[in-house]
């Protein structure tokens, strides 16, 4: 029996999930003006959902038409307790949960081994791309043939860069970016299509590669994220029945929880092999990807940091015998700043904080560039594969002739006599490149534009006895980073936001330091360090985690207190104007990020004000019709079921059936012609393994049902797939408390149950949609923050 | 209007959380034979509660009695949203908020400053004391007055104890022991009274420099974090009323979640200050202390320890002039490893694993003997103060002959003639003690025993070539080490344990180096340090916080992936036999700590299941001769509240009220005639700072209020302080979830609401309680764990 409830008006068939990702869609079209996703997803398909609807009621085979994958689908992450799971899991012995366990941590091996590889390829991949790159450029110069250095510079960025689109144009879009938003949204409970498939791991390990060797002002640590993610993820289907790769045990791993803590490992180990930070990356899992944690998860994802510091460890100790080319030790960057002599006076502290706070105001302005950027780049990058192409070629050149000419400005520096390395250099990683100059001196802003950006921060964070800039160098290089960064992110190739950040912070730092050498005895490789963690603090608003990974970078935990202080600042400064940049991100995506912490103004409201539509419930045997039509007239993913009598006293609240169980019942058909129970039936045909989540498009599709006309009156026995311990609140619950509630556990519904009597026994469902301010700001548009109508 | 509903019997009023305290005291008489705290609280006391009531109807006034503070107290982390609350937060202005703001920050500024500065007092005594006090010994021995030397270090080290033992004894109990297992417990939401009083804090410090400089094998750095959390609760009691430090703004801290956000930066900093690891404070509050945490904390606790770390460097900068007596730098203990030239062979890996593997079952041996010890200390120290002092001043004067007499075993060792120090050392914290050699020669052992516990942790960690130990020299050092832990754990003075486990470690992965020498060329400082992680593994099974303290003290993150490796072994293995030393005297003690997972058995059950005792309910507008039967002869502290017709069409729930928000009312005496809504005379009288909750003891008593005979049958209108948003869950709840989601919004109360209508709105409320396996087993006995009934 189908009982609308509720009942808004029939237009109003959007209380649930399927709606998400129109109402999302719509945003992005009308009010972001062609948004991130437009270029990714047919436009028009997301029109087609949830509402179409074709039923042939005079033929016997039923046409069903309006299971398109929705682009964005929610996550569940409840701990689903219906009597076929709870059956299995008390028929599971004690060794089978062993192996269940140990294959959990066999997958965490897995993913720091493969995050581990990745990581090393990369950087091995670069150098070698980029030092040959590099190579060529300093040996034509060396001939004085300028033009041709610069021709065979810009042309050689021109190909890796349009390398790199057209794999991110052609094979997966999805894989533009730097990831670690869609990640951080994945783990909130948000699935982007395609975001973690194979195709976008493939794009993103060379796109990124090609991306940074083409001198971009990019880097690999967001993607190295995403890599992870993505190698997680692949694990973490369940095997392949195309490569006949699968085991009954994989199967276990088929749900959202587990892929969840899985992807969170595999975030952490990307941060870990980015940057040789293993502690950095459990942190940064902890910190700014992952929505829920649990202490057990802390430790599994130390094992696959740990697993990744060992990898890489024993690939350096491989190289250093010379057998990786140009790769030298540097390629996984890791910085020494030699300046343990750090003493404490005011006006040292003094500076730090200055330092921190204009760190701040720099890095808000920036997270408000690149909003507008990228929201300009998703105009242009909607208009076709060739567009993007175009687009991410001209940054190049631009970037080629801003690296090429811009040294040409700096002026000659005698070499240091004292220096242990060969001034000018003459290999490519060189600290000291001669460029125009004559023998005996290096121009100080080559070595900085025409090297790798990882042996840029080298050379930024050295120690002043080293290496010395021109304060006029270290503006126009700042400046020039400064603004490259800004221009870069949003263009279509894998692309970290950290290494631009931190390049300009550093220059940041060092020319803050040169300016203020009179007040402070602080070295200016320590304040470059200091520069680049305020920076990073002023965009991507870290505190602990950034902390770590910079400690873990430059090996000197003396400068702790520094560096966590110019964090505190440069955040706090930064907070106070504008979000942090993968949250400006996330939002232009129009992904809906549940946030930790309700609205004000949620709590001047009521579940019951925010619930929307007509409920569709379900009796405890129901009929097939009634599944059918529900499920084909509506998006939704759950679906409350009720008993009632002569089964109860009176009508109660069974549970909650989802979509999917319920397709995996109508495939099985498992029916009967009376209305009676037909639980011991249901256990001998279905296990919980048919429950498994399959990968995005490839679950039991509403076509593939092969329902006979007159097996529409017969009857389903819902009770041994519903979940029993569906999470409630009453309707009036404050929505505020509602909105934690549901975010701490990770639901996708949320059943709201009446407060007094005589009233059907659910009122209505919440899903994330029901949450979000644009829902709720457009159903109550006159509470506004802290006022009360 | 008292509706007793459910109905189990009278003699089953236990439904609260007021018989927590009774449950679990009769717990610790029965079961634990003598539990922890029966030294600590009358026992007596503990058996008025909650039963005894004595109404006095013939006189106009009524004397109440059994309002008993109860020795341990359920905290209540949700967030209240009754109209009181809400229509001061609706008036409340932008810039009162962000006085709150600050305030917040600036409470995390003055607890790291009082930790950092008590944390450097610590160290700065107990080096100058248990440095006098090894000059003086060595000075006799350098005489040959053997047995004048014994008796001087004998006698010093049991008047220190006895020092020690008595202001613990009398003044404050909670102070013994490591503390931290109180401070879980309190994030946890479980209040062992006067465990964060200003009395245990004095002691606390007092006693741990008094406890450390007697040479006992205890660490201040368990002390240290119950100090810092006591400091934090200090500032969190909302000024004091007694010494006129009082503030509005004080009082709006005056609620548990507040006071649990700053005890858990408190405890961050305690672990900042007693190890200079101010990131490995804010993992500690993370993984082991907190059960609950948010991202904003994350930023404040890191805040804190910041100021933590640098109030100790500007102190050491103080000291390194020379003022600080015999403080030298390494008071607060910070080792150098130096052994950067790792290399990693199969070999040496493979020592390190079975390094970790014995190292756990050496812990959980550890974690076993301690729990026997302190249960059977625990009678002795029951038998009052003077036993607590002689079980005090005997383990000192054990230690003492231990110290003293096992160095004459040791051979002299000749003095390494490459050393840069003076060898045999003249001063007192020597590496090199010439005890009964003779010149140019050492004695080993001596080195270890007659020094400072961080002096012999820095010994065991030195490199290779500078020092060399004996295998008979090590091994006595790590049995003595070893057993004196066990033993010196659950005396009456503040004791930590992370000192006895390092020392014990260190000693065994040295000694465990030497042994395998010829199998690895790792060296035997690193083994040690290897060990001494080893074994904190084993024993605490924490991982990320204490690689990261490990990493901090020794200031090489080279050392990074084999740290974690032995980490992740040793606990594995430790964790399959027992569980940690913190969970285990969780447990002697009786705290009713609720784990973030669920019990397996749990998923067999539901909530109705649990629910015990009759039900009591008040009206929306009840009689004040209720409420006061209800609050006298019950102990609980919340009541659903549940409007009837006329106010309503039917039966429906209204909220949840305190008993401390129902005695705010009853002492301003809104009472009115008729039946009828006092909503704008209650807002007159009464705001949200008179819900602020008071101290322990302190807040308003039973006994406090004057209520007349002729009020008696006045009504009150509870609608105002009714929190019109409780928890609920639906009677048909798994248990295991619904244990989850109390656990998770750290709640005190949940209501269980019907499933099925024609019944009333609530049918039960589950407490922390509710939730206990003792509790459950004791009702469904025949529910094993992976069993079906």
């Amino acid at each position: 029996m189908m009982t609308p409830t509720g009942g808004e008006g029939a237009e109003k068939m959007d209380a649930e999930d399927g709606v998400n990702c129109s109402d999302y869609e719509h945003d992005i079209e009308n009010e972001e003006s062609g948004g991130y996703w437009s270029g990714i997803y047919d436009r028009n398909m997301a029109h087609t959902m949830p509402l179409l609807m074709k039923r042939a009621n005079t033929t016997s085979q039923i046409a069903i038409v309006g299971a398109n994958p929705c682009p964005i689908e929610s996550l569940d992450y409840e701990i689903f307790d219906n009597e076929i799971l709870k059956n299995d899991w008390r028929s599971k012995k004690k060794v089978q949960i062993i192996h269940y366990v140990m294959l959990k941590w066999g997958f965490a091996l897995l993913i720091g081994l493969g995050t581990g590889l990745v990581g090393f390829f990369n950087s091995f991949a670069v150098e070698n791309i980029a030092g040959f790159k590099l190579l060529m450029t300093t040996g034509l110069m060396s001939k004085h043939r300028y033009l041709d250095a610069f021709l065979a510079y810009a042309g050689a960025n021109m190909c890796l860069a349009a390398a790199a689109a057209a794999l991110c144009a052609f094979i997966a879009p999805a894989a533009a970016g730097s990831g670690i938003p869609e990640v951080k949204a994945y783990l909130n409970g948000v699935d982007a299509q395609n975001i973690l498939a194979p195709s976008t791991l493939f794009v993103k390990i060379f796109g990124s590669i090609l991306g940074v060797s083409a001198g971009f002002v990019v880097g690999k640590e967001g993607p190295m994220v995403h890599t992870g993610a993505c190698i997680a993820s692949l694990l973490g289907q369940g095997g392949s029945h195309k490569y006949h790769l699968t085991c009954t045990w994989l199967r276990y791993f088929k749900n959202d929880r587990d892929r969840r803590d899985m992807i969170t490992c595999g975030a952490a180990a990307g941060v870990a092999a980015a940057f040789r930070a293993p502690v950095g990356g459990v942190l940064f899992a902890l910190e700014e990807a992952a929505s829920w944690w649990r202490s057990a998860l802390l430790w599994r994802t130390f094992f696959t940091t740990a697993v990744v510091a060992i990898v890489l460890r024993v690939a350096i100790q491989f190289c250093a015998t010379g057998k990786c080319g140009l790769f030298g030790e540097g390629g996984l960057i890791m910085y020494d700043v030699s300046s343990a002599n750090i003493t404490y006076s005011a006006s040292g502290i003094f500076a730090v904080l200055l330092l921190g706070a204009i760190a701040g105001i720099l890095g808000s302005i920036y997270n408000y560039l690149v909003d507008k950027v990228v929201r300009t780049y998703s105009i242009i990058n909607g208009k076709g594969a060739f567009s993007k192409i175009s687009l991410v070629v001209t940054i190049a050149l631009l970037t080629s002739c801003c690296y090429y000419f811009l040294p040409w400005i700096a002026k000659c520096i005698r070499c240091p006599s004292n220096s242990t390395v060969i001034c000018p250099s003459v290999d490519e990683s060189g600290d000291y490149k001669s460029f125009q100059c004559p023998p005996g001196y290096y121009n100080d802003l080559a070595s900085l534009f025409l090297n790798t950006n990882d042996d840029a921060i080298r050379n930024l964070f050295s120690p002043r006895i080293i290496k010395e800039f021109h304060i006029t160098s270290l503006f126009i290089y700042f400046a020039t980073i400064y603004c490259l960064g800004i221009i870069t992110y949003g263009i279509a190739i894998p692309s970290g936001l950290f290494i631009p950040v931190i390049l300009a912070g550093a220059a940041y730092g060092r020319l803050f330091g040169r300016l203020f050498e009179t007040i402070t005895e602080l070295d200016r490789g320590l304040f470059a360090l200091l520069g680049a963690a305020s920076f990073l603090g002023g965009t991507m608003r870290m505190t602990v985690s950034l902390c770590v990974i910079l400690l873990e970078l430059t090996n000197d935990l003396l400068l702790l207190p520094l560096v966590m202080l110019v964090l505190l600042v440069s955040k706090s400064v930064a907070d106070s104007f504008n979000k942090g940049v993968y949250d400006q991100i996330l939002k232009i995506k129009g992904l809906p990020y549940l946030e930790a912490h309700a609205e004000p103004y949620m709590r001047n409201l009521v579940t019951r004000d925010v619930v929307s539509g007509p409920l569709i419930t379900f009796s405890g045997i129901e009929k097939v019709a009634n599944i059918l039509q529900a499920l084909n007239t509506t998006g939704h993913n759950g679906f409350p079921v009720i008993d009632e009598p002569p089964f109860s006293d009176s009508p109660e609240l069974c549970g909650l059936v989802l979509r999917s169980h319920l397709l995996v019942l109508l495939k099985e058909k498992i029916f009967s012609r009376d209305r009676g129970f037909a639980n011991q039936r249901i256990f001998q045909r279905i296990s919980t393994l048919d429950f498994g989540k399959a990968g995005s498009g490839k679950g039991i599709k509403l076509e593939d049902l092969d329902i006979q006309e007159e097996e529409m009156d017969m009857y389903v026995d819902l009770h041994p797939i519903t979940n029993a311990s569906p999470y409630t609140v009453v309707e009036t619950m404050s929505l505020a408390k509602a909105a934690i509630l549901f975010r701490q556990h990770g639901l996708r519904h949320m059943c709201v149950v009446p407060k007094s009597q005589g009233r059907p026994p659910v009122v209505g469902i919440l899903t994330r949609h029901d949450f979000m301010p644009e829902h709720v700001l457009g159903l109550h548009p006159d509470i506004m923050p802290h006022k009360w109508k």
